[in-house]
Order: C-alpha cells, then sequence, then structure tokens
C-alpha cells in the first residue's frame, strides 16, 4: 500500500457546484476506483484549491491506466471538466502536481 | 475518528531543510502526537506548499490544545519556526487554513 497525494485547481467560482458533484459520484464510478485498487480516498477543497489523498495497492500508473482506459471515467472526467483549469501545474513527465510525502506517523 | 487536513506555507528555500527536520521528529514529540489522540498522519510537500493530513480521536480543539500545552511542542514550534512565512492564509477564528472534505471513499 503507497500513500499518494496530488493538487487540482478549480475554476473560480465552482466549488459549491464541484462539492455538489462530489457528494452524489456515481456507483459506478466509485465501483471503478475501488476495483482498480484505489481507497481511503479524500478529496479537499478551499476556495479554488483541491488536495486528493488516497491509498493506492499498486503503482500509480498501473491504477490510473485502468481508470482511464474506462468509458465510465471518460464520462466522469466530461462532466467535471466544466470545473476544472484547463492547466494544471504539473511538471514535464508529471501526470499530476504530485506532492511527496515528507512526514507519517501511523 | 475524524479525518482533518489543512494547509501550511514554507518560507521560500527552506523545503529541503523542512524534509530533513521531518525525517527526524524528535522521539518525544510523536510520542505527544500519539497521546493527544492523532494517528494516520502525513505531511505532504510540493515547492512551498505544505498539505496536513490527520485522524483525530476527539475534537481538533481538544487535541491541539493538549499538544500546545505540552513544553515539548514549544521547543519543537522554536525549532520549526525558521521554516514558516509568518502569517498564514487563516480566516477569522481558524486555527490553521483547513480544508474541507468534499468526498470520501472508504
Amino acid at each position: 500500500m503507497q500513500r499518494i497525494a496530488f493538487l487540482l485547481r478549480l475554476k473560480p467560482g465552482t466549488g459549491e457546484d464541484y462539492d455538489k458533484s462530489h457528494a452524489a459520484v456515481w456507483p459506478e464510478m466509485l465501483a471503478l476506483l475501488k476495483g482498480a485498487g484505489i481507497s481511503e480516498y479524500s478529496i479537499f477543497r478551499r476556495d479554488e484549491l483541491l488536495f486528493l489523498y488516497m491509498h493506492i495497492a499498486q503503482d500509480f500508473d498501473t491504477v490510473w491506466d485502468k481508470i482511464e482506459a474506462d468509458p465510465v471515467n471518460t464520462r466522469w472526467q466530461q462532466a467535471m471538466s466544466a470545473y476544472f483549469v484547463p492547466v494544471q501545474e504539473t511538471r514535464t513527465g508529471e501526470r499530476f502536481p504530485f506532492m511527496q510525502e515528507v512526514f507519517h506517523l501511523s
């Protein structure tokens, strides 16, 4: 098990609608995430900044490739695309703006 | 059990020293955190942005009051004060810039 964290940014003013969507994530999307090896997945928001935290059962690319190959995810991302700024703050070669875990106390 | 998350900002250029300090947190500081009811505590960093995630056994103020009343914490915060910007982005009445959990998948 690995703990993963990354950041995303919303378009200004979309926070509340984003929250509403995430209070009612489609059951088939939840099943896809679970089936791909994700657990203890929380999304935290402050204004336009999102912090995503999750446990993954395999390496991140294996998990995320599985999710992105599924048409349920394609539909979900289309529904969510209204909320996200077009360019996130990734560095060259990064899939998301990952954060490094620098401390852990179990 | 409650999941808590908040943000902190470091002074520019202090990230690597911050990481080193947090790879060697004093055993008495770890014991204080544990004893106050904190578990699954991770700190993630990207550049100067820190994201703190933890599980707490009681309400946040009860847990944090216990920590702040202990001289071990006073010494630890003195040692860490070199890294933090003097004013964090709290709103009126906030102890830290908390993030709201808007989604959770166990």
